[in-house]
C-alpha cells in the first residue's frame, strides 16, 4: 500500500456555502503532513475531521486570492496558543509574509516558534523541499494573479528483500541497505547470491500534483506528467466555458484534458463554484474526456 | 415587543473548538444590522444560521486580537463577489485599515462598494453612529492591547396614540407626530383633548452593551449603566482568577460584578475558554452574584 494520502479539507471556490469550504488540503506521507492552501475555516475543518496538526511543518500557498489563504493567520495563532515550538516553513508568494507579520504585530503576538518564509518565484519548476524519499516542486499556473501548482514525487524506492532471507542470514542493517540498493550478497560461507534471487522489484513510487487556481494551460503538462493523482480545479461546467476563460479558471472538461494529455492515472476535481448544488454535471463532462475522474469531497481521504 | 435583538454567531475565546466559534454577533434593530466583531468563520456561521447580510452596513471591531477580526476580510470579499454596492462603515482600531488594504491589494481586488474606516480612539465615551431613534457609542476596556466596548441605546420613544382616536379624527401624519411628541389636540370643531387623554406612555427604550475582551474594570460602569442586556466576557472561572488577571480577561464572577454594579437588567456570558466543555460552572459562579445571568449560545437570538 502507498505511504501517500490526501485529505480534502475544503474544495469550494471563492464564496463558501453550507456544504463547501474554501480550499485547503493535507498531503500525508510517512507521518509528515504538508498543507496545500489554507482558506478561511481550515482550522475548524481540521477539528471537524479530527485531524491533529503535530506533524505539520510545511504549508504551501498557491496564490494570493483569499479563498486560498485567509485561514492561515488563524491557524498560525492557534499553533502559538497551543505552545508549538517546531519551526514552520511557508512556501508562498512574497506578499504573504508582510500580511502575516502586520497581523502578528497588531496583536502584539511574538510567535513561540520560527516561521520560515520561502518565496515562490515565476520561473520553471522550482524545488521547494525534499528528503531521501520525496521531492516537492512548484511550477507556475495561469491565473489572474501569479499562481503556483505543486507536485509531490516519491523518489525511486529500494528493492524489497525476501523476509525469510533476512532471518536466515541474520542480516545487519548495512547489509540490508546494500542488498536493497541492488547489490548481490556473499554470505559468511562465501556463497554468492544474485540480487535478483533474493529481492523483489520495488513498489512503484507515488506522485501527486495540485493545479488550482488556473486557466486551461498546457504548460503545466511537463511538470505533472504521469502523476498517480492530479487535483485540478474545475470551477465551471461547459456551458460557462466563456466565463471560465474570462476569469482564468478551468471547466471540468479543461481539467480532464490536462489529465489526459499529462497521462495522469486519476483526476480529482475540485474548487467548485458555489452555483453548483449538484456536481454531477462536472463529473460527467470530465469523464467523457478522462474516465478515471472523481469529485473531491471534504473530509475524505484519498490513498494515492 | 422590543425592536432590538441580538444574534450570537460565535462566543468562543482565542482557540476554536468543535462547539465554539470565535467572537461575532449581530445586533438587529428596525431592519438594520450591526455586526460586533468578526472572528474567523463568521460568514460560514451566517450561512449556517441562514442570516442574510443585506441590511449590514456597519461593523464594529473591538480590538486587534485575531479571534475578533480574522473573518472580516473574507466577509468583505464575499460582499464584493455578491455585487454589493452600498457603502460599509467599519469602526475599528486604526491598524485594521492597513491590514485589510494590504490583503485587497495582494488579491488585486478593488471592492465594488465603498469601505469607510472610522478609527476607535482611546478617550471617553465616543459616539460612533446614530439616527433619530438610536445611538451607538464606544468606550475603552482594559486589555493587553487597546480594546473597546460598545453601547447601543435607543432614544426616548414617542407617546402612543390610541388607535381608535386616529381613525375617529382621521388624523394626518403631521398631527400624529405632534400628538406623539406630547402635545394636546384641537379638532376641526374646536374641541380640545389633553394629550394624556388620547395617548399612552411610550414603551421603554432598549439598550445593549458589549464588553469583550476586558479585565475586570469598574471604569466601564458609567458607560453601560442600566442597560437591558449586558454581554460581558467570562473567559475563566473563579479557580483561574489569577490567570484571568494576568491575561487581562474576566472570570464569570467579574462579569457578574460589573452587571450588578452597573445595574444591568440581564447578563449574557460569552468568550468562553476552550477548556470548558461544560459551561455551567461559569453560569453558577455568576448567578451567585447576579441572578439574572444566562450563557450565550451560538445561533440563538436574544430579544432585548
Amino acid at each position: 500500500m502507498s505511504d501517500l494520502k490526501l485529505i480534502i479539507l475544503g474544495n469550494g471556490a471563492a464564496v463558501p456555502t453550507s456544504y463547501q469550504n474554501p480550499t485547503s488540503q493535507l498531503l500525508v506521507y510517512k507521518g509528515k503532513q504538508f498543507m496545500i492552501d489554507c482558506g478561511e475555516g481550515t482550522q475548524m475543518q481540521m477539528i471537524k475531521f479530527k485531524i491533529r496538526h503535530r506533524k505539520l511543518n510545511h504549508i504551501f500557498i498557491s496564490h494570493m486570492h483569499g479563498d486560498h489563504y485567509y485561514g492561515l493567520i488563524g491557524l498560525l495563532s492557534t499553533f502559538h496558543l497551543y505552545g508549538r515550538e517546531e519551526p514552520l516553513t511557508i512556501s508562498a508568494p512574497a506578499a504573504l509574509e508582510g500580511i502575516i507579520k502586520l497581523q502578528l504585530e497588531a496583536a502584539k503576538m511574538t510567535l513561540k516558534y520560527k516561521l520560515i518564509f520561502q518565496y515562490l518565484e515565476e520561473m520553471g519548476e522550482t524545488p521547494l523541499c525534499e528528503d531521501d524519499s520525496y521531492t516537492i516542486n512548484a511550477f507556475t499556473l495561469k491565473h489572474s494573479v501569479p499562481s503556483w501548482g505543486f507536485v509531490f514525487r516519491e523518489k525511486p524506492r529500494l528493492r524489497r528483500i525476501r523476509k525469510l532471507f533476512i532471518e536466515e542470514k541474520k542480516l545487519i542493517p548495512e547489509q540490508i541497505i546494500n542488498i536493497k540498493q541492488g547489490n548481490d550478497f556473499v554470505d559468511s560461507n562465501g556463497i554468492s547470491y544474485l540480487n535478483s534471487e533474493i529481492t523483489e522489484s520495488p513498489r512503484e513510487s507515488s506522485s501527486y500534483a495540485y493545479c488550482s487556481d488556473t486557466a486551461y494551460s498546457e504548460s503545466v503538462i511537463e511538470h505533472i506528467r504521469g502523476v498517480d493523482l492530479l487535483y485540478h480545479e474545475s470551477t465551471f461546467d461547459n456551458a460557462m466555458e466563456k466565463i471560465a476563460i474570462e476569469k482564468k479558471h478551468s471547466t471540468a472538461a479543461h481539467a480532464a484534458m490536462i489529465a489526459e494529455k499529462s497521462n495522469a492515472k486519476k483526476l480529482l476535481l475540485g474548487h467548485f463554484s458555489a452555483r453548483f448544488s449538484n456536481l454531477n454535471i462536472l463529473l460527467d463532462e470530465a469523464k467523457v474526456i478522462f474516465p478515471n475522474t472523481v469529485l473531491s469531497k471534504e473530509g475524505l481521504t484519498y490513498i494515492i
